[in-house]
């Protein structure tokens, strides 16, 4: 299996995203990387390791998207962009997979052009797996799609559905919508619409849940538009960053609350590690044909070493395939 | 200054709602309360604290509206709901405010059809306070009105500017569109024409915020739809309790954590308190011919007391006049 991983995006890139590479293919012996990037800096960041595995490569990419420009111009202008090169690479077929943790919108805008929809859906979602007390929660849509029809809500159900039976191994994982109240009758027209459609389908629905839902372990799946639901996320990773502050402010205020702190050092760690989304690995772009991964911004290694993880996984599993076979399900 | 305050609302009504009216009573001796609801069942409630101040009255109301209930039914169905009672005196000039803790739909509705809205104000909003590592953060509107239009959030901005300069003495607090995305060219169509509107205006109007900068105190006021706001308030509230509930369970791990958190417990509730919604009091309707104050629905009687001080407040400096100076000028 060949993945592209795009060697210019994020805020360590290129260093973290070349420690995640060595360390993803010295773990996972079926996986060759391809990095994409400005192949001076990329070799030079290789070199730093003597020890990598041989199967790493480098491709060349004249130019990468930055993180304040605008996804669609970025994409139609720089036809060189690390970005657009992954999804070229994926779209002739080179690599199976593309991983990047660079502009996310330019992620989305390539692959959906280049790579096209699969058959039968209409819009991508992307599907970030969260932290919660029980099982992780996966939240559908977080930024791809932002005028979001009912139909379109219906289909990153069906797809997360996928994802969670092939590749968290739960059958009949529970899916939920987001709204501001559990009734059927509440909410926004579209989801008002999407509600019935879900109901009216095999998936085990559990009808609207509510912004507390998605962090207490009720629901496997939450489906919402992607403007909401990347608000959910931003809100999200702050409110864990903005807490563990406050307690860092708080703990250091006497002698005792200092050494409290640190004798409690093993359970703010494990804590940290609970919640830390580079365990996690990285987001899929559901319904695209092909795969695309994206990593948070902030990937280090590990997060890019697990991004790697998940895209091998969704090729390996054949999630595509599954999906059209259930989109092709829904509709009979 | 005269309160009708819910009696009969809330997770904790009447226990904590009475707790609370005695409390503020006996705090703030310009106000005096009128408790709403069932008599035999508040005058009960009131027999427990022998001292509470003469000043506290009830107001006999025969039914109330549940939590499941819809609210526009509700409202147009009971007739004697003791949300609606407390909206009929504030109506026939008995009372100069009210407070309830309970079904928040309910108090949207019954505010807005009996008080009407502001002269130039087309939408309610319902502003809350946020804990930040900064100074609090104003979010407007989080579940009054859902079907949202680029007027209602300017004007949500010109109310929650009003709000911050009298209520938090704060000249020109600055104010933020909740967006996925920094530049002006992002986000929904309604959020881009927002963006004119507010950018045209005499606001001190920073653009477009994210998700995480509602709670990192880099702005003062984000304005935002009923929807996503909603969302975001039950997110947040969650993660802050499932952050709290990890962290205990990883504490209990061996002796050392669990020593170091019977140590470092002045540091955890020192940050409990900071990020206590009780310590902040209610959430003003902001937009409406009248005051209604909006308490979480587990309020205890230290969040009910702060609620009927933030009433008292909004009486006392005449938020709606200004309201109405601000829409007027802001149409010059």
């Amino acid at each position: 299996m060949r993945i592209a991983l795009d060697g210019m995006g994020g805020d360590y890139a290129p260093g973290a995203i070349v420690a995640g590479a060595v360390e993803a293919a010295k773990q996972y012996h079926d996986v060759k990387i391809v990095l994409v990037g400005d192949q001076a800096l990329l070799r030079t960041e290789l070199e730093k390791y003597p020890n990598a595995e041989k199967s790493i490569t480098v491709h060349h990419a004249g130019s990468f998207v930055r993180m304040d420009e605008s996804a669609a111009l970025a994409i139609r202008k720089k036809k060189d962009a690390s970005v657009a090169v992954c999804a070229d690479l994926a779209k002739e077929g080179v690599v199976d997979a593309i991983v990047t943790a660079g502009h996310t919108g330019a992620a989305v805008v390539a692959s959906t052009l280049k790579l096209r929809m699969l058959e039968g859906i209409e819009r991508p979602g992307i599907g970030i797996l969260l932290p919660t007390l029980g099982t992780p929660t996966l939240l559908i849509d977080v930024g791809a799609t932002i005028d979001t029809k009912p139909i379109h809500l219906y289909q990153y159900a069906i797809m997360g559905d996928v994802y969670f039976r092939y590749i968290l191994r739960k059958n009949r994982p529970s899916i939920g919508i987001l709204n501001i109240g559990e009734e059927a009758t509440k909410g926004t027209e579209y989801v008002k619409e999407a509600h019935q459609l879900l109901n009216n389908s095999k998936l085990h629905f559990i009808g609207n849940v509510e912004g507390r839902d998605i962090f207490n372990g009720r629901v496997d799946i939450v489906v919402c538009d992607g403007f909401v639901g990347n608000v959910v996320l931003k809100v999200s990773e702050s409110i864990a960053d903005v807490i563990s502050k406050l307690l860092k402010r708080e703990l250091k205020r006497n002698p005792m609350t200092i050494l409290g702190a640190m004798l409690a050092r093993p359970a703010f760690n494990a804590l940290k590690k609970e919640v830390d989304y580079s365990e996690y690995g990285g987001a899929p772009l559901l319904g695209i044909d092909g795969t695309c991964i994206i990593s948070h911004g902030s990937s280090n290694a590990r997060a890019i070493k697990n991004a790697i993880r998940v895209a091998s996984e969704f090729v390996k599993y054949e999630i595509n395939n599954h999906i059209l076979e259930a989109v092709r399900a829904s509709k009979e």
